[in-house]
């Protein structure tokens, strides 16, 4: 169903062609949407994501019956460094733990009758120490992107990507710093939670490999191979294989809206297929939001990753899309509209 | 199981005698809380909601199955001083629409798993137009506060309460402006949709309904039947119902906040048990939220009432529960704790 891929040009071709929005079923939801049984726009930004849902769909009454959660998780030589709150075996640990439904996105996973698959790629072989040298090599970079790519439910109909990979806020940072400019501090957070000496090392980790990498690297995809880890290449792999199914996607917090921005980067429009689930507590996240020009649903103050706040806001979209397809019209109810 | 009452008095001694939350439970669930595998605070402000949430129900570790969501409707003889974009017979079409499945409640309610009941009140005898006299006596008021207060589920583990009532955005900003004082104007907003000249009438009627009843009003309920509505007494009963069940509640936007202030401000603790399920599009909610020292869960622009704003955050409480109640510990799941 999905074309295939084995080098980054290939990939960066099939962004180019990637579908675009159903404008009939976006003009046929539209005007379904102003003879609902309520005054105009009075479920807010619910209609324009119903929508915007419908468009994607080519439906203009769509359903959502069958979300996908995937987590990827990866492990990162930059963990060297010093940039973790965590040692680096808790990524394993915590990939059992969602195999055993103990983790947090498993609970929200299934508060949100979402599908949740696992992807641990390559944990004993952790990518490079971007500050020694590139990440990834571009078969490393391609294989990630083909895990992201692969892991998706063609019938899924909703795609939140998640992620854990202790070390993998440090990468996020530094590929936002790459994409986007500006002090590396800028792009620096707390991750788990780095204390003041942690998050001034982690900034000086960041501006080492930026330094070391930005200026060579030719665009988006470049720069996650030179920056970026397994998980997050999986990611951007996953939502660009979203985008081929016409499946829309939730974006989660400060390390997926990392991966999709290389995206972006990469073929501008790519993510006109996702929506922003959250605003992280994660101090760039918001500033990452910005640039990517994506209003997020919800702002509770996670920063957790594994697409937690991602997965929070399927509801969000499934009430929303509810409301759209099953409501009666003024003319079914026999309301006076005004 | 609940106490009965029959006059304003003993409800004011009932709302004065309410539980309170219970502090053993509260201790144990945020002694859990820093066990489970996540980055302390990691979830940010679901760890708050669900440890609220386990000391209003008793236990440190709770579920959420039986939400209820219940519709109240009422008219108001303020709607001949021409305060509304929609007639008032949209009041009684939009009950059946309710009992017929088609209103965006319904969805919302369904997408939750919540039950939903729906209460018409005395559609054929709307409340007299406060620019007149008292919206409603003392019998009429206690009237409609017992139809709340016997809607309650005993068995509900959360409640949300909405309102159906064309007038009714007219009646909340008279009973801000009554119960917090400032301008009309302040309070006043466009409803489902007047026109600025519309609203500028709309101001002026709060305005008289302000001046010919606030300064003889002893308290909170006494402003409610002078400048109330049945189906915002009702939403009041409800509230304080839920709260002497342990049963917390997800307050919607403006009418049912107006609702729950004339209870705040009769005995001041009596939301405690309440959180602000979102912030209303209504211009004055946010005010209206400030005065309730309320922060939103959600933004999206809503301003439809029903109860639907409410209702579209039961899943935000539901997946704070469930991480709360669901996910492992570091112990169980043998995760390195930092």
């Amino acid at each position: 169903m999905l074309p295939e891929f084995s080098d980054l040009d290939t990939f960066r071709t099939l962004l180019s062609q990637a579908p675009v929005t159903d404008s009939d079923a976006v003009a046929a939801a539209g005007e379904r949407n102003m003879q609902l049984t309520k005054p105009p726009g009075a479920l807010g930004r619910l209609e324009d994501l119903a929508i915007w849902y419908a468009g994607w769909r080519g439906n203009p009454r769509p359903v959502i019956g069958a979300p996908q959660v995937i987590v990827f998780a990866g492990n990162h030589g930059v963990t060297a460094q010093g940039v973790s709150a965590f040692p680096a075996e808790v990524t394993e640990q915590m990939v059992l733990n969602f195999q055993h439904g103990g983790a947090a996105i498993n609970q929200m996973a299934r508060a949100a009758g979402a599908r949740m698959d696992v992807h641990a790629l390559d944990l004993d072989r952790p990518v490079a120490d971007f500050t020694q040298g590139p990440a990834m090599s571009e078969a490393d970079v391609v294989a990630a992107l083909n895990a992201g790519w692969n892991a998706v439910d063609p019938s899924a109909d909703l795609l939140v990507v998640g992620e854990m990979g202790i070390g993998n806020t440090t990468s996020a940072a530094a590929l936002c710093a790459a994409l986007f400019g500006g002090a590396a501090q800028h792009w620096t957070g707390r991750g788990t939670g780095v204390d003041d000496a942690g998050l001034e090392n982690k900034a000086r980790v960041v501006a080492e490999g930026v330094a070391r990498h930005a200026a060579t690297a030719s665009d988006g995809l470049d720069v996650l191979a030179r920056l970026g880890g397994r998980e997050i290449a999986a990611m951007a792999g996953a939502i660009a294989a979203a985008r081929m199914l016409r499946i829309p996607v939730i974006l989660d917090g400060f390390i997926c809206c990392a991966a999709a921005a290389c995206l972006e980067q990469t073929q501008p429009g790519a993510l006109d297929h996702a929506v922003a689930g959250h605003q992280s507590a994660e101090a760039a996240h918001a500033a990452l939001l910005q640039k990517l020009d994506k209003a997020p649903l919800l702002t509770l103050g996670l920063r957790l990753g594994e697409g937690s706040g991602g997965a929070l806001a399927i509801n969000i979209l499934k009430s929303a899309v509810a409301c759209h397809s099953g409501m009666a019209t003024f003319a079914e109810a026999g309301v006076a509209d005004g």
